[in-house]
């Protein structure tokens, strides 16, 4: 299928936002790009770096005739986009976002938008712990999964549109149910990237003299925590919006710390020894 | 100082007691080297790399001679190795180690090693997720530190000859306390291990249908569980020998994440926002 959109409008032009606006210019799929959002400086940055055509602090606006909207902003910010949007989309008009929480905010975005406008939910799996248009890339996409969760509403001609749109980013596309994309990525991507947090601010709290413990910390810590340095706005509202799933895994996870607690109090060394082979074979794995 | 050992036998030829060889190789500080350890592959291994000269399955006897010893085994085995060469030792040999766990153990060994023997407690803050002495090199060392835990017994001779070694090693030496060193590594290190081991099993638990959530994975979870394919056997020894510096940390580290539970339970976004923020600025300090 070939796309082609005449007016793409993007509401938060951040790293993905930004990206996914290089793709569509790389490959000619719009005829323009408009950028919104809140921050100013944000959008000067995106239009000077030529990632958009036309930019516009005011969203309900820079949606005006638009074919194309994705919201690309911090997902808490969703519903109240949707709201001031929804009045001023054309009938017929596509709209997608790449917010890493789908479930109940997938249904309200739905009830939201009027009717006419074709919502498609998508979550593209890709990102980096640098964030900001000034990352953005058009290849950050290649070779990565991007997860679409259609309903029962989607219409199926805008579901392909996007679905085409992800493939010529170099994304395979996966379909997923929701509910069920929610409690994966809360295991997957939520919990390390609450428990990375956690892990910066238990060792920050340390020192030696005035020499504070992080200074000592190697490749594996640095490693281990380089998702801390992601946007913390966009994860207070991942860990808003998917709440009750991240509280479940945040959970398993101290049991699983539990049990490794429990060995070195018993000094039980072949418990032990089994709880990091299963891990690390199963790490190995991954690569 | 320039230094010259005519017999290197180094316990344990893995990744980092082969890189250490290969830098005595390569500096041509070593008139011999004799790789020796319990496992007759690793050792056939070596000796084909060309990594070491001589190998022996007997500890003991490898040592015959030898001007210095270099404990790289795991940790754990450090007492029962000790207790093996200590009476086939040369009078004047130093011994030295690699180990990430100092305080009580170092205090050990110095009572097992017999007077007239030298021992210098080591630790080289390098490594990889990889382990085996076919991933050592030469540079493994290069800009990074090692840890010198030089007590009351240590002889100033035998500790100036090995902090030479880590120098052409292409590490900065410091020195520091027994004790502080294996709290600052319980935090830095330690942790971070268990962390992601109990990360892996915690979230290789959940399937979707035949479908492991773990394969849903993407760059962030890969980064942060990366140090979970450890060695297994070398971290059971450490939280064994380090357990209740460990404890600590867990238990640290579990009311981090009770913190984060907590703001998630009670939907307090600014809370969220801010551990997120004060780890984030500190995690991007590190880079």
């Amino acid at each position: 299928m070939s796309i082609f959109f005449n007016k793409v409008t993007i509401i938060g032009v951040g790293l993905i936002g930004g990206s996914l606006a290089r793709v569509l210019k790389t490959g000619n799929l719009a005829g323009g790009i408009t950028g919104a959002g809140r921050s100013r400086e944000t959008l000067d940055l995106a239009l000077k770096l030529g990632v958009v055509d036309r930019i516009d602090q005011n969203s309900a606006a820079a949606v005006d005739n638009a074919d194309l909207v994705v919201l690309a902003s911090p997902v808490g910010a969703f519903l109240g986009i949707a709201r001031e949007i929804g009045p001023r989309l054309k009938k017929g008009a596509i709209v997608t976002d790449v917010g890493s929480v789908k479930g109940e905010l997938v249904k309200k975005i739905e009830e939201i938008l009027p009717r006419g406008v074709h919502f498609v939910p998508g979550h593209p799996i890709a990102g980096k712990e640098k964030h900001g248009v000034a990352e953005s890339n058009e290849t950050l996409f290649k070779d990565t999964k991007c997860i679409l969760t259609p309903t029962a509403r989607t219409d199926p001609k805008a579901f392909e549109a996007v679905k085409s749109l992800w493939r010529v980013a170099g994304a395979t596309v996966m379909l997923m149910d929701a509910e069920a994309h929610d409690h994966i990525f809360a295991a997957v991507s939520h919990l390390p990237h609450a428990a990375a947090y956690a892990m910066v601010n238990t060792v920050a709290e340390f020192s030696a003299g005035e020499e504070n413990y992080i200074n000592f910390s190697g490749a594996g810590f640095r490693d281990f925590t380089r998702i801390a340095a992601s946007s913390p706005e966009m994860w207070r509202d991942i860990c808003l919006l998917n709440g009750k799933n991240i509280l479940e895994m945040i959970e398993q996870y101290q049991f699983a710390l539990a049990r490794i607690k429990k060995a070195i109090k018993h000094r039980d060394g072949a418990k032990l020894e089994n709880l990091f082979s299963s891990a690390s074979r199963i790490r190995k794995g991954l690569d």
